[in-house]
């Protein structure tokens, strides 16, 4: 849905900044052995436009410019592996998210009983089941072993961060005779799968590479709405609820939920349009002050007086400008390392409030770890369930190097190498969050404008 | 999401054939009270294309044809109507939906937070609420009135179904001397509030009537996906995984679900494709034969007899042929009182195995009341959210006649009139519908092409 | 919990009724190869007990006279059996019940880690998978086998009603040399357990039979709670507030809700105390009469009037003398198949109302196989944990002919035969029903007392 | 149940070493009002004993030795109070538990409609709430107030901890005239309670004090199981299941759940009963050590290599020899300030795999303010139904100074000075604790015996 997944408005303007042509490795020759009906095939030159400013269209077009289209994701008429010979892999990469084993399950499906696919593997936990020296073994893959792991949240094949060696990776997609490698990861992840396809092409090798975004931060570019989000966000307004009870249990009660979101705060700000009940939401992408008459803590302090209780939502990347180290630290992925927002803030808040003699309570809720490891909620599963399909459509046809996108309203076709260009974040100035403030009443914190 | 509530595939073809203008009841000239930036506003000729295929847009206005294009919600920069002196009214009709509380309570915090309109009532029990013989008393609506109610499922005022006289309505309007009238309801209800504006306009009143679309159905012409549709599915699926249970714990186990869909499948396709346990999944849309060689009967026959149990999902409006009375039926709303498609198969299915001699034993579920009257997820929460907002916009800009639509993602204002012309079904070529086929592995069930 | 499971309070007077003597096969003679503490160990003279009034007790004994006791569960100090020969086999008969899988899973768990015995099958779709002509195959049960399936419902080993040929049952067990038979069901189980063992004893052979009391309707006698009340009850609270929700969406809204309950009304009691929704509770243990000026109906119309809408629980076998079949009909298991209560008072009602000009709306909802297909919540999960591994220290000592019980906050052994006397009911003068009645405010719904 | 609540497995030895009698304000002489059959009134020398060993029992009563039994709950023929002059006071007292206001609306809904006591008020925010400083008002409590708020979780009344002048309590009872405080509350508020009911019967007044014991460790002492506990146990489970699927997500993945537990491991136990997915369970009732060839740590290590992931609960009082400062700190309500072993543990596996070069992923979860706040689920909503009934019962029979207690499965009366006595912990040797062993497979973790 847009009112949670797309607070950027993507919009047409944004496709003029991009490159949309999609690679493949070759002319796509075979028919599609999918018995659909021709009409239900979807034609490379079949592109769609996104959302756009009628006005801004038609002055564009009608004086002869051409304007930015994407490739519609759907099964092609022809295809360029032909599927009795084709062997498949897949890895899951990065942080749990719901829907993983729904991706990986539909993938399956898709290449066994669409194409009749029946080699497949599955290297498990991540880009270490490439390296020799992890001894992860590969796991067949077919319908028989995949049809329950939706079921369970996690990832089936297991997942890992970091950086592994590109001509090793490579070495054993050759080994393993790998024709098309699908990869289900975040945008390290699209980094890692950009230098496995160059390292391809360079080989002179026929393997084509696609990827699946995943982020429970919903904050890659290019992509309305990541699988897994809608059902983090169910399991965000949990605690949510859980802290707003706590903190109307007592005098003075404020509670106090650090969320999920580096760099975009999507969960925190969607969390708190659905449960109603937070006073104070902090993003990454807008900048507070902590002191000073219209800072956060002076809006708390009022706040308390007026109604006794506070609920306070921060995602993880929120007020880095305190809590970053300097030189910043980063995790294996080349992540850089956030500070500790919700500490530190349980802790100012404490001091402050301290100094002010008046006696508060804190109940700090940090469900990170409960609410990405729970199974995908049914919104996500259908979606998942596309996303597989999707993938399997364009590796079959010979397109690589690209990623399945669901971009305002339809599945596309998005080169890896855009997608990484930069990551998504909520427009201050949108819809949704315009009603986030509305939702919580709360002001800039900005002590100057 | 498209992917659950698009399988229309809503496109810009659609558009040529309705009229996309929005009647108003005059000029806006009030300056938006709200205290948003300046270019959070929409314009009312900000108007919007669906999804387009590039190559049609590209011919059409090169050729200098104009394409439609629709007039985008939101908060407009004057309104029609002086906050201070505004009375609004609200109304829920029809059959119970997840999500109503939600969009009630939004309407009520938008005119109140948003544009200071303090008074607020709520008609009882849907149309019999502006009727003086029900004596229904009208409910004063307020912040502190409605800010708990989203937790609650079914409709804070109450419904009912059934026509009322438009006269009489209209006179409760001018008696209480309400300005804005919400209407929450489906097609019976879009009609009535037609009505309603016509004699709202004869009689020379400036009342605007926005409506919100409701069906639990999905099934509203030029609407994606209605709310509290994702809420039940997810009840549904529940269901259908007692369901499958129970099937798979007998030999020959056999679990019929019957679910909503008078005409339009949406439930039972989502449902189905979220599963992954259904075998046969009816829908309206879809013809079937029951008897012969290729028949439903004699494939659940081939499925029982290869793996010893079957999952059925039928919409209830499926297979009407078989059921339907002759001369037909009607409700108070006037809707056609559609046969009994479940008890039917149950009984078909008996007699079917029982002249063969097999044993099977057959578990019926019909969910839907349990389905209906929950309280919104998450996601539909967050929906019914923004329609409500919207609804307040588009009030309060003096638009009238007019509904609320989320249309391939964008927030959108279609007149009412074009709403009611169609219902929105399956198409039964969209991916949307061919994955169903997939997962289920079911043919089409027709003795002849 | 005896708040919900006891409403009998089982008394010391109770057992003065009943034979309390185990059968074993003979002497056990083998030490137990746990690895517990000694005193862990449960002496076959440990005896309870049960809750007693204090006076009772103390006249009886000061006068010498004795008490009658129970055996407690546990594990014996010496078997009967020795592991490593020893082969058990597992059954599961009748309706579905949230918890078997659990039960099974401890079973094999208990068998394998604490005894180390390995050999374990199970036989597939209840009494029929002894008998050759349903062609069922066995199933090898191990740990590897079982250690997912207490996520899922049903039963993994499929179940099935009606009687079986003794014979044929105990040949099977002499071809797969079965020494323990464990089987999971109701009185109608239980009645086939006591003849298999009897035709055992008549055989010579050495085969233990213990029985697990599994019946959703929490009616078998002897036993306080049996596993899956509890979910059955969380469920059914679900439909009832679903139910509430109808009836007060609209005017003269009336929930009409079926549980389970054929002879006992637990399950609706329960629910209603859980909810505090219901206005009307309908068991079986509580006769009522439906016309007349203190009839049900007329305190339904009484109700109506003052509040607008009611909400009514029925277990399925209240009010059987209005709707039983004359003569009446049974069931492959040999249960009589009760008339349809729920329909019966839905079509009463609306005539009683519509005679009276009042237009009520009825939202009727079965729940039943929604309720016993789900899995097991996390209290039905230990004890069922707890059941299975009672029911295998039983079996390894070489005790027969009993099931295990858990009466009184104590796990015991109860011969099978006193098991089947009776049935367990509401007691309509213990504190529990009284609740019921005061959380409703029903009355006797009794024209003469 | 008493597998879940009772591992201390009280008997009738127990009873040998407590007061039992309970103290009264004088004699009661007002036929209770409640229209129940006589015989379901409870005379106060109904008397009960605990589930008790046979031959203990014959022995000691034959040689006409008295034993211990206990005060039945429930409604006396005759009461203390005048229903029609009757004022009630309710408060509740420290941390929150599921199922407080299952309590308060029980206490409320019983006074009002079974005794016809209709001044009733609640002191807000704990003891605080009795003190004029902090400025709380008092409500009015009544059915309409309380009748939806079991649907909430917290506390209606709001809390605090902390003790306060017990003088001025009083003076506050006295000036609202209140005849019975209801106080739920744990050790900390019996001790109060306790003080109260002396400064009461020292100033010579008649007002009755009885507490409902509430803690969400249940570890108050004789006490079978308090309320919340089944709701708490439910959700930590949820916290292990995702800290399962963390840990088998990446190679060496440990996950690692603190729960609540201060004194007593019950919820560690009994989730890790229910889940069977922990590998380590550790409580404050067993000490265990941390390094050496046969402690924790070590055995961790044997997992991890032998299975590549291992899950670990702790309850928060576990090790706390490793982690409390010295001297140790005591926080508002005199409780210690117990060390975090969670942190501590996670520091101390981080290090030792750190050094034997192991790359472990550690997934620390911390779900208490997750657990305590949530609604009671249906089990516990139907025991603090009983709860709040057997509470009004006992005050107005003019009964103080006691607590309602669930004990083997029957509601009894408690002396308070005899609950804070000592604490209930589990029983290292009882079958409950054992389950846990064979469930986790763990070893003492003690390098000498």
């Amino acid at each position: 849905m847009r009112a949670v997944c797309d607070p950027m408005e993507f919009t047409e303007e944004i496709l003029e900044q991009i490159d949309t042509e999609i690679e493949t490795l070759g002319p796509a020759k075979i028919p599609n052995p999918m018995r659909i009906p021709a009409q239900c095939f979807v034609p490379d030159d079949y592109r769609v436009t996104l959302r756009v400013n009628y006005r801004h269209l038609r002055e564009e077009l009608s004086q002869g410019r051409e304007l930015p289209s994407l490739e519609l994701a759907g099964p092609r008429p022809y295809i360029y592996f032909d599927p009795s010979k084709t062997r498949a892999g897949i890895v899951t990469c990065g942080g749990l998210c719901p829907g993983i084993n729904d991706v990986i399950r539909s993938i399956v499906m898709t290449l066994y009983y669409s194409y009749g696919v029946t080699k497949i593997i599955g290297f498990q936990y991540g880009l270490q089941g490439f390296i020799p020296k992890y001894r992860h073994p590969v796991v067949e893959l077919n319908p028989e072993v995949v049809k329950d792991i939706h079921t369970m949240g996690g990832t089936f094949l297991g997942t890992s961060r970091g950086h592994q060696d590109i001509e090793e990776i490579v070495d054993t997609l050759e080994r393993h005779n790998i024709h098309i490698l699908f990869m289900i990861g975040g945008d390290g992840t699209f980094r890692a799968a950009t230098k496995i396809k160059e390292e391809i092409t360079k080989r002179g090798l026929k393997i084509a590479v696609v990827a699946i975004p995943k982020t429970i931060d919903n904050d890659i570019w290019l992509v309305s709405k990541t699988f897994g989000f809608d059902t983090a966000v169910e399991l965000a307004c949990e605690a949510i609820r859980c802290a707003h009870t706590e903190a109307r249990a007592v005098p003075y009660g404020i509670g106090l939920v650090k969320l999920m979101g580096r760099h975009s705060g999507f969960i925190a700000a969607a969390a708190t349009l659905a449960t109603k009940e937070v006073n104070f939401c902090l993003v990454p992408e807008i900048d507070f002050d902590l002191e000073g008459p219209r800072g956060f803590l002076s809006a708390l302090e009022k706040r308390l007086l007026e109604r006794k209780h506070a609920v306070i939502v921060a995602a993880e990347g929120a007020g880095q400008k305190y809590v970053l180290k300097d030189p910043p630290e980063y995790d294996a992925s080349g992540n850089i390392k956030l500070g500790d927002i919700g500490r530190f803030l349980k802790e100012k808040i404490e001091n402050y409030f301290k100094e002010r003699n008046i006696e508060v309570v804190i109940r700090y809720i940090d469900p990170s770890y409960i609410i990405r490891s729970v199974p995908a909620n049914v919104e996500d599963r259908i979606y998942c369930g596309f996303l597989g399909q999707y993938a399997v459509h364009a590796g079959m046809a010979g397109k690589t190097g690209l990623m399945i996108s669901y971009l305002n309203d339809q599945f596309v076709h998005i080169p890896l190498k855009e997608a990484v260009k930069k990551r998504k974040q909520i427009n201050p100035q949108s819809r949704f969050w315009l009603s986030v403030l509305e939702s919580t009443g709360q002001g800039d914190f900005k002590n100057s404008p």
